[in-house]
């Protein structure tokens, strides 16, 4: 069995925005019990992450460690057409993730007690995103 | 068919401990022949990587690696409560992955010769993690 | 319904290769409609990457960042016997992907306007690379 939506997020510019539930819906009503979910972002100047849940300082201290890895503005690069964060915000898609496979068990979502579901915008201007959930299995 | 299976695993604190042995037998008790295996770890301050197999120096390199992208104690960090290692937990899982989905062909894992899959503690002290295991096919 | 097909490349030292193309065809092949695509690479010094497909300089820029990251022939590595490319090709793997698992609708893969799949070779040499492509659905 396969249920496929595409959800759409208006992003506030460069920071998180958590999905766990809307993704949880889609497991929820596509009555599939046991297979896995898979969530891909169509985009490749923000990305997807797994992170703790309960303190929102977790986030903030990744972005302190991303801006360090990947500088917005760096005189290195060549692609800034669209301003200082453009490159920055490919290599931190990269440098995280575009898609999570997760488990689906007894009908949800099997994620760990701490782990949340964010979508992360890596430009400084709001954005629309789009995310295909799919889920296959029993 | 779907079969699925959560694997508990005792960490003795940082570092690597192989678990292809293991994920392999969930793959051939499944009786798949041709499909994918989803493993999912549950938690946020650890994750698993597929490295090299055959020397385990490349593990001890990946571990000084990491502690440069994500130091252990930075004071930028706010997320501190449970010690030095505990931001720093979260960014490298981040940084390499919670789930890998591999293909599964003639009843087994079509890993290549060299592709270890690991479970990659980032906290000091020995912690219990669980990895769901989702084999797919048919 | 599953599909199964290992493409082959041969690289042409470090840099990336655009393997769209050749994904998508297994997936137009299939005659799935909809599902999803694992596309996983069974090397560790090399990787996949979901890049902006329309500026070569992304990639260049990317190639720079990564450099930083996992620096060839750093003293601190023990793992050197083949050559200063040799360590930093693994950690630059485990920093990137190795798997993507994108969503396949209305037979073909969901990918966004600006998403291409690239092979990425992290090793000094021209390498064969192989690849295992499962396409899942109905």
């Amino acid at each position: 069995m396969v249920t496929q939506e595409t959800l759409h997020f208006r992003t506030r510019g460069r920071g998180t925005t958590e999905i766990t539930a809307e993704v949880a819906r889609v497991v929820t009503e596509s009555g599939i019990g046991r297979g896995v979910c898979t969530v891909f972002l169509q985009h490749t100047s923000a990305s997807l992450v797994l992170c703790e849940n309960a303190d929102p300082d977790v986030r903030r201290d990744l972005e302190t460690i991303l801006a360090r890895l990947a500088p917005d503005g760096d005189p290195a690069y060549r692609h800034d057409t669209e301003g200082a964060d453009d490159m920055a915000a490919h290599a931190r898609s990269i440098l995280t993730s575009s898609s999570f496979t997760i488990p689906v068990g007894e009908g949800r979502l099997a994620l760990g007690t701490w782990q949340g579901l964010y979508l992360y915008e890596h430009r400084y201007a709001p954005h629309s995103r789009s995310i295909v959930v799919t889920v296959i299995g029993e």
